[in-house]
C-alpha cells in the first residue's frame, strides 16, 4: 500500500480513479478489454437415475430417465499474457455471478477491474443457484418481501436511512438494481454439494487464488482444506461456518441475529488453511458494543469470531490476516466493498495483497 | 449466401473455419475479442409492498417490506465501432444466457460469433429464470428426471441412438454438458411478465435485431408487437403461441406430443409483425409424416404452423420467411442450430441475413 492511510478515503476514490497509472496493471474504463478467449462450462455435480425403461411415446414419465444438477455453472475471460494464477469469484448468499459484474449505480464491478490487472477471471454461479439451477433435489422457492433485512444487514443504513458516510450510490435507480441483483436457491443450501463442486472447478483449472464473499467465506475455507490448487484466499466479510480446531473451538457468540457457532475440525484438516496466504476485509458501520438492530448486531459477532479466527490460523503457522477497512482510512464500505463507490482502491488492495504475497505473477 | 448448397453441409464445417475471411467481419479463434465495455443490468420487473412497518429488531417478519422481482438480467458486450444496431439473444425454455455461450463439445458459441461479426451483443435471463430468479409468486422447483425426454426432444436422436448425420458432438462429456445447461423456471411462466421486461429492455437499449429460440419465439412475436425498437427478428425453431389474426386462425393441428394451438389477436397488433424482416431456421431430422414418438412429431407440427404463419404474414405486406435447412443442404441440425458442429456456418447464414436485409449496418 501507498499514502498515507487517509488518501485512501471514499473522498480520494473519483481522484484515484483518473490516475490509472498508480498500479501496473491498472487500465481506465475507457480502454478496451482484450479477451483472448471467454465462454463457460458446468463442473462437479452428480446424476440421478430412475429404474424403470423410458418409454419415448410418453416422455413426462420419469420412468427410465435421469437427471444432471448440482453442478457450478462458470463463466471464464482470460486476457492476453495473463498472469499465471487465475481468479476464481464466487458470490455470496442470495448472489450469483451477477455479483461482480456492473455496480448498481453503474461502474465497472470485479469481473472488469481484475480483468484490467491482468488477471484470467472465472465467475461463478455455485450448485442451485442462478444459471446453476438444475437441483437433484426438489424446493420451494418463496417470494417472501425481504429487501428492507437486505438493506440492514448489507449495511446501507438503516432503513430508510442510509448510513452518512455510506459508499453506496443513493440513487433510486441504484438500489434498485441492487435489490435485483438478488437471486434465491433453486435446491436445498448444502454444503458437501457447494463445496465439492468448487473443489472440481479448482481441479479443472489448476492453481488459482479464490475471492469470497459472505457465505461463500465459510464454503471457501471448507473448500481450500479440500483443494491444494487454491494458492490464495480474499474473503469480503465471511459470515459464518469459520473453521477451528476440535480442542480449541470457540463458544458460540450470542447476538441480537441469534448465536454465531463455530465448526470443530479435525486439526490435520485445519492445517491446510495454514498453507497459503489468506485476507479477510471487512467493511464499515460495524458496531464495537451489542445492539439490538439484528442487521447490525450480526457483523460485531462476525468480526469478533474472524479475529479469532486468523490468531487461530497464524497460531499454527499460517499467514492469515484481517483488514478492518476503517482502520486504515477507507471508510464508508457496505457489505459488497468490491461494489462500493469506492471499489478502485479496493481492487488496489486486493492487487497490493496478491503481489505482496507473490501471488499476482 | 455463397457456394453450392452442399457446400454448406455439415463435412465443410471445418475447413470453413479455417477461411475466417468468408464473411467481411468473421475472425479465427485465436484472435483476441476487443470489447469497449460489457456489463450488466436489472431491467423491467415489479415491485410487492407487504402492508405493515419493517421492524429492524425482527426482520424475518415481512411486514412493512417489498420485493423486486420479474425483471429481466441482461450481460452485454460493446466492440468497438459497433454495427449499428445490436443483437440481443434470448433463451428457450429450460435454458439461460447460459444457452448462447460455449457449445457442449467446447467451441465457441453465438456469444462471441456474433461479436467477432462486430455486433453489440445482449444475453437475456428471462424473467424467472437462471440469474433473473426473483419471483413476485411462490413457486416449487422439482427435480424431476427428464433428459431421455430432452434427448429425443432436442433431436439429438432417439435415445439412446443418435441420429446417423447430427451435428453434435457424441462424447460422455459434450452430452453431460449439454444436460448441464438446462436451468428450471424459479416462478410459474407468465408471458406477460416475461415478454414486459424484454420489451423494457429494447426501450432501454433502442433499436436493435431479437434473436429468439424455442420458446421464446412465440414469446418473441408477442414483444414485437409491443415494442416497434424490434427491428427484425431471427427465431431458431420456434415451438409454440403463433399468434394469427381473429378471422385466420389455424385449427389445432393434433399431435403425438398434443395439439398444437394457435393464438388468435386482433389485425391491428398483428399488422406490427409485417414491418419488419423475420426468418424462421428449422433444422433436420423432423419427420414428414405422423409418427407415435413424442420428441419427434412434437415438430413436425410446428414447422407445418410455422409456413402456415410466414404465409399470412407475407400475405398482409411482410417479410418473413422459413428455412429448413435441409432443404438449403445443411444436414444434420438439432434444435440448437447455434450451439452444432456446424455453428459458424448457421452463424454466416445469420449474418448473410441481416445483411441483405439491411440490418447489419
Amino acid at each position: 500500500m501507498s499514502g498515507t492511510p487517509t488518501s485512501r478515503s471514499l473522498l480520494n476514490a473519483e481522484s484515484k480513479s483518473l490516475s490509472p497509472a498508480s498500479t501496473p496493471a491498472s487500465a481506465s474504463k475507457s480502454e478496451p478489454l482484450a479477451i483472448m478467449q471467454q465462454g463457460s462450462f458446468a463442473v462437479g455435480g452428480s446424476i440421478k437415475e430412475v429404474p424403470g425403461e423410458f418409454d419415448p411415446t410418453n416422455p413426462v414419465n420419469s420412468g427410465g430417465q435421469t437427471l444432471r444438477g448440482d453442478h457450478a455453472h462458470v463463466f471464464y475471460q482470460i486476457p492476453p499474457e495473463p498472469r499465471p494464477l487465475p481468479v476464481v469469484m464466487w458470490h455470496g448468499g442470495g448472489q450469483s455471478s451477477r455479483t461482480w459484474q456492473t455496480t448498481p449505480d453503474g461502474r465497472e464491478g470485479f469481473q472488469n477491474l481484475l480483468i484490467r490487472k491482468g488477471f484470467s477471471t472465472y465467475l461463478v454461479d455455485q450448485p442451485r443457484r442462478g444459471t446453476a439451477g438444475r437441483s437433484l433435489q426438489d424446493f420451494s422457492v418463496n417470494s417472501t418481501a425481504d429487501e428492507q433485512l437486505w438493506f440492514n444487514q448489507c449495511r446501507l443504513g438503516l432503513w430508510p436511512d442510509y448510513y452518512e458516510n455510506v459508499a453506496f450510490d443513493r440513487s433510486t435507480e441504484a438500489l434498485d438494481q441492487f435489490f435485483r441483483m438478488i437471486t434465491p436457491n433453486t435446491g436445498p443450501f448444502d454444503m458437501e454439494v457447494i463445496t465439492s463442486a468448487i473443489s472440481a472447478l479448482f481441479s479443472k483449472i489448476g492453481a488459482g487464488i479464490l475471492i469470497t464473499h459472505s457465505q461463500s467465506g465459510g464454503l471457501g475455507w471448507q473448500t481450500a482444506m479440500k483443494n491444494s490448487n487454491i494458492r490464495g484466499i480474499v474473503s469480503f466479510e465471511p459470515g459464518s461456518n469459520f473453521p477451528f480446531p476440535e480442542s480449541e473451538t470457540p463458544e458460540p457468540i450470542p447476538s441480537a441475529a441469534g448465536p454465531l457457532t463455530a465448526i470443530p475440525i479435525p486439526i490435520e484438516k485445519f492445517l491446510g488453511l495454514t498453507k497459503i496466504p489468506i485476507v479477510l476485509y471487512y467493511g464499515d458501520n460495524i458496531p464495537n458494543e451489542p445492539c439490538p438492530i439484528a442487521g447490525r448486531d450480526f457483523w460485531r459477532v462476525r468480526m469478533i469470531m474472524a479475529r479469532k479466527w486468523v490468531d487461530t490460523v497464524n497460531k499454527y503457522g499460517g499467514n492469515a490476516s484481517i483488514v478492518h477497512l476503517p482502520d486504515i482510512g477507507i471508510v464508508g464500505n457496505t457489505h459488497f466493498p468490491f461494489l462500493d463507490l469506492n471499489n478502485i482502491i479496493i481492487a488496489d488492495l486486493v492487487f497490493d495483497f496478491l503481489s505482496e504475497r507473490g501471488l499476482a505473477g
